[in-house]
């Protein structure tokens, strides 16, 4: 059972994902400033995970604060927020978890709570936080798996697994453990997903643990696979879903999505409800991360291309709804129209 | 002006690929064992150099024949054939540049030449195949430069170059180098075309040294690029076309090829008629390759992926007829429906 964050009496302990598949290494992040630079340097990564990260990265600056003055406090926790805030643009989970933190604090300062309390009180919701996100991939994973039938290939991208989330099931990965737990016969194509490799690195890694048949391609080999017949479904995750059911996920992630479609096959995204940003009409608004060229150009210290040229490095894109068949959510399966089926789902 | 492959009197040289961009080495090959080798080995790659490699192979195995005997040569050539009829199985050129040797050996010896001349003749064939290589691509460069607007970035994926042919213009580079030559302003996106990088390694190092401005990015990009209107137009090579217009080319290529159809920009094929097999009647015929998985677990000696694990490695897929607007060859441009276009340009 993999959980990739978890709070504890040293600070928040972080698998350093950069490591994997070849080491298993654990890190303790003993401030909020370590917990940033973690989300930042992708020691963990995916949108979930990094709300999780970011509530005890919140609930580890309260902690360490010194003193007793509540507006000193208050400036500390808004620093600190803004501080993590920062460190990636595109996994609307981030805001969504700092938000929600933001106005337990609020919330306990109007009660009239002390520092020590809020403390206490800002600890204990993020591992609430960390807590529901798990139920919300379980619920993901039955819900899901029902879209999956028996004898399947499923092929994902990039890592929407256990590693991606708060732990344990996964969304997209969620949704294949789901299958199985269902009872089907379900076998994986994992795309390497260049440049980071989370596919080559984490998701084949990550299935392999489980002893879930998995096999790995590069990210080019798809459309070859699906012309064959080789995939009878695509999951994915997704860093952020605007209201209208567009969703930025991994780079790829639409180029996987077209030739889905030209093949008929259904694509599936599975993502927790706090992925939904309702505050962004389309795809257009969501803010597409760029990372640093090395990634393409060097592995490890080894150049792969000469130096001097120009390198374009988008870390995510964007999938128009109308080629997603559905988007699973802990409240069920959201289909066309996504504006109305994803707020129907706050509702409820 | 770059020429990966050339005969010297000590042998076949051939410029180290699998070195390219860190460093430029030159391989004297000796035998027609060597050569062989450095073909299945990827120190050159490429169809049109693949075959122009293979026809050197066997003026140098001619050449190294020890004896006197027509039928011990007739056996020694046949042999040679053989061997590097194995190599690699779907760049059509090799098998195009084998059977024309073999019938210029069938010709001399029918017109009872002698062995020693039968070898000069060979040496004279496998030149001469080399330099109607580069004019083939000179004129490719013409024909292909003319579709391709002014102030256009043409996204290209692996290398089609200089590097991938006899050398100067290169196939798909060709069509880029002539619309320059004809006062275009054009710039390159190359996919960096995994597992073997030939994008990042070859064309973007080839371009960088012809001062042709060159993006780099990583093959599951450009459905984003495309999508946010940076791409006009389309080019890359081919190893072996089919009579109906099916291309087969690095893996990759249908992907390309299918989000060009989506965002409407033309995907333009330019190869020699060399790669032309009428033989072939659709792209379902042609075998497709499949290599060491090796290639895509590792990077040098850095494991990428976890051990025990299933992978994948075709080299190359299909493009239906359907997805390519025109097939740039040596004589002319060849449209839509290619059973026709392409037997005619044969018998012109």
């Amino acid at each position: 059972m993999i959980i990739p964050v978890k709070w504890s009496d040293e600070g928040v302990l972080m698998l350093d994902q950069r490591l994997l598949p070849t080491e298993e290494k654990w890190l303790t992040l003993k401030t909020y400033n370590d917990v940033a630079d973690g989300i930042r340097d992708m020691v963990v990564r995916g949108a979930p995970a990094i709300g999780v990260s970011a509530a005890y990265g919140i609930a580890l600056g309260a902690k360490n604060f010194v003193g007793m003055a509540m507006t000193d406090f208050e400036d500390e926790i808004d620093y600190i927020c803004e501080v993590l805030g920062k460190t990636r643009p595109t996994a609307v989970n981030l805001f969504w978890a700092i938000d929600r933190m933001k106005r337990t604090f609020a919330k306990a300062k109007a009660e009239g709570k002390s520092v020590s309390e809020i403390k206490q009180i800002l600890l204990e919701d993020s591992k609430a936080i960390h807590e529901e996100d798990i139920e919300s991939q379980r619920l993901i994973a039955q819900f899901g798996g029902e879209l999956i039938e028996n004898d399947s290939v499923v092929l994902t991208h990039c890592n929407a697994g256990a590693l991606a989330t708060g732990g344990v099931w996964g969304t997209a990965l969620g949704v294949i453990r789901g299958a199985i737990n269902q009872g089907k016969t379900v076998s994986v194509i994992a795309d390497e997903t260049r440049p980071y490799l989370q596919g080559a690195r984490l998701t084949a890694w990550e299935l392999d643990q489980d002893d879930i048949p998995v096999t790995l391609i590069t990210d080019n080999m798809s459309g070859h696979i699906m012309k064959k017949g080789g995939v009878q479904a695509v999951v994915v995750g997704s860093d952020r879903i605007a209201a209208n059911g567009d969703v930025a996920n991994k780079i790829g992630t639409y180029m996987v999505a077209v030739l889905a479609k030209r093949h008929n096959i259904p694509f599936y995204v599975a993502a927790p409800l706090s992925t939904v940003d309702l505050n962004c009409p389309t795809g257009e608004e969501i803010p597409i991360e760029e990372r640093d060229i090395r990634e393409i150009t060097h592995l490890k210290d080894i150049r792969l291309a000469p130096e001097g040229i120009s390198v374009s490095n988008y870390a995510f894109d964007v999938t128009p709804n109308d080629l997603v068949t559905a988007i699973i959510t802990e409240k069920g399966v959201a289909r066309a129209p996504y504006t109305e089926s994803l707020r129907k789902q706050f509702e409820d």
